[in-house]
């Protein structure tokens, strides 16, 4: 029997000798406890560095080390004895991440690749380089220079100043965090507060967003998910439909095909998300990237043969990936942002024996007004009954809907 | 809004005051680790009594008390701060839970019920009272009347000594422990010697052997998974599949008519395994009973719209049930015992990449020759199919199968 070596080390070891690989796991937010949750059935030993004792994914892994990813002597602690690093978010600094790998540690996904999610500049104009079309955008210095942007966007011989524009600091931002949309060179100002480089993009006029989903192993092997529609509200992920409805055949496999040669491109390794506009005349472009399992991929969890964590897992550990295709014909994913009434549990009655088929994940998080704290799945084959019982749960879970 | 209080107080406090209950689980094996894994998604706290830091389930649960589950103290301190106490294994001794119920904390399922999963000798009185299909059976007090009880089972002008008969202590026995086919007075003597009672019972003339899961709820709601077939080896489960293969509706409905009328019966709450045996002429005759979560429920976990270990929670903690219906034509599990190749990561590989819709399930569990590690699912349209991927995955992890 030929039995390969993987592509990690394995620290995790068991009474009798046996092995397992220790995946470390950066942040303890709901994407670090979801992995934890999908990594479970491998057998592989979960190593988390949280904030605090409280974190989301604190409150069910068993070796949590409490510290600051910032600090690299606290890193370099916790990475011995994992045999490869992962991150629940993309925020740790890239110096950081070459030093570790400078030890001898697996990053994954690497720094090289990483700084694409981390910096919107630096992802602007890899993505350029690579020929995958973008919304018309370039790096401005102050708010005249916006004024100047916004009116490059406007065709010769037509009226207007270009505006609305989109404004990005080009480090730091999520869930609508770090954008603003302005419509005047006096509206421009609190971007450049920050002291951070500020992107300027142009307001792309779409139908709607997608998001193409993709995995990617060390050893080339990628997977891609079907694209999805995806809804904002408030410019945070709201409803996710898997796939997206009406979506012409040759649009989705643009999509997919689009995300693949991201990920090839940049090096990711691990999941990689693909935010895209999809253009009143047909086209697709690429709004945001996120290295890591993501909002948009929540829904794979009861909807495709493999979640996103558990292909994440098994990214990372350089394993052949598991099969993306759904395992029902739409599956509907809607966020539970906390609301007035932080009492979600008594809220389990009703949701729960209104539709016995809900698949409901909360976080363990303290309920804020507007905080992703949740979400629910639910899936058939009719997509308006899948949407309504979706939204009726996550409504009711966050005390919006009351009948 | 109306917001009913449910069943169980809730101690697990999140920093806002938003409080989810803390389910205590006494033992550490795969059911209480999987159990953990099905809990993750409710935001409950999980805190778990194990023997040992290494048990299956400690390695993947914050909260980790360890010591001695048969030492009232230590369940006493352990129940406190908890909501609802469940199980992994039965042997919890029946007056220790009497005395929690006397302190005021929930045990689910409770004593009154437990008692019949612990004692067979219980059980077989209590089946018959309420008419249920058993073997022929009674307590015997030694090898003299294991022979009387042989003999009675010989129709009046038969031949024969009426042996083989199965012999089985009533308390403590579990995969083939504590289990005898004997087939002479000489061979009995071995069961007498714990001084524990010993029951005989007839050798059915099986076809199959079936089991039926219930969960039921302590309001009284109860769902039923379809019939299974399992297959044993050496009396340790090898193969489930879902739903048996040609059972007859009539036979189907009878079995979860059955395990649904003695989970009421026997006040079960939570997960219910009824082990039966298909009878040439067509009859099911009840072989075990277990109230936890159970090997032949294993294949829920993938092939299910709500797996055991997610209804099992949600039944000790008194929310409605999830639906029990199957989300695939036909799931198989396959057992993964440990074998002489104790490296069973490295075939991680071979079994990932010949089958990417694989569910491999391994419990971190040290590998000695016979023991159960760890599970596969698959599932699909086609049975042949879906069982050779199964058997050939958990061959080779256990290296059996080595090409």
């Amino acid at each position: 029997m030929i039995r390969r070596a993987t592509g990690v080390a394995r620290n995790g070891r068991y009474p009798g000798g046996v092995t397992f690989p220790v995946v470390g796991m950066v942040g303890g937010g709901q994407l670090a406890r979801m992995t934890h949750e999908a990594g479970i059935p491998l057998g592989i030993r979960f190593k988390l560095l949280s904030d605090t004792p409280q974190d989301s994914a604190a409150q069910v892994v068993s070796e949590v080390v409490v510290g600051d990813y910032r600090d690299l002597g606290t890193l370099r602690a916790f990475a011995r004895g994992c045999d490869v690093i992962t991150f629940d978010h993309e925020h740790v600094p890239t110096e950081h991440l070459r030093a570790l790998e400078a030890d001898g540690i697996p990053v994954r996904p690497g720094p090289d690749a990483l700084v694409h999610a981390q910096d919107k500049g630096v992802m602007r104009a890899k993505l350029v380089e690579i020929g995958v079309p973008c919304p018309r955008h370039r790096i401005v210095s102050d708010p005249a220079d916006v004024v100047a942007f916004a009116a490059e966007g406007v065709p010769a011989g037509a009226e207007g100043d270009g505006f609305p524009v989109v404004l990005k600091t080009v480090r730091g931002g999520y869930d609508g965090k770090g954008v603003w949309v302005v419509r005047s060179a006096a509206d421009a100002e609190d971007p450049f507060r920050a002291g951070v480089p500020v992107l300027a993009e142009e307001k792309v006029d779409f139908v709607r967003e997608l998001a193409a989903n993709v995995v990617r192993s060390p050893h080339g092997q990628a997977v891609a998910y079907p694209v999805v529609e995806s809804q904002q509200v408030d410019g945070v992920c709201d409803t996710v439909i898997a796939p997206a409805p009406g979506i012409s055949d040759e649009l989705a496999l643009g999509a997919e095909e689009l995300a693949l040669r991201i990920a090839k491109e940049l090096g990711v390794v691990g999941h990689l998300a693909v935010e895209l506009f999809e253009t009143r005349d047909g086209r697709i472009l690429v709004n945001e990237l996120a290295m890591r399992p993501h909002n948009s991929g929540h829904w794979t969890q009861d909807g495709a043969i493999t979640s996103q964590f558990a292909n994440h897992v098994r990214a990372v550990l350089d394993l052949p990936l598991g099969d993306p295709r759904p395992r029902a014909k739409w599956t509907v994913m809607v966020n539970v942002l906390g609301g007035d009434y932080p009492d979600m549990y008594s809220a389990y009655l009703h949701c729960m024996a209104r539709d016995p088929q809900l698949k409901i994940h909360m976080y363990g998080k303290d309920v804020k007004p507007g905080r992703k704290v949740g979400h629910v799945n639910t899936y058939g084959d009719d997509l308006d009954d899948v949407l309504e019982r979706a939204r009726h749960a996550a409504g009711y879970l966050r005390g919006t809907i009351t009948e």
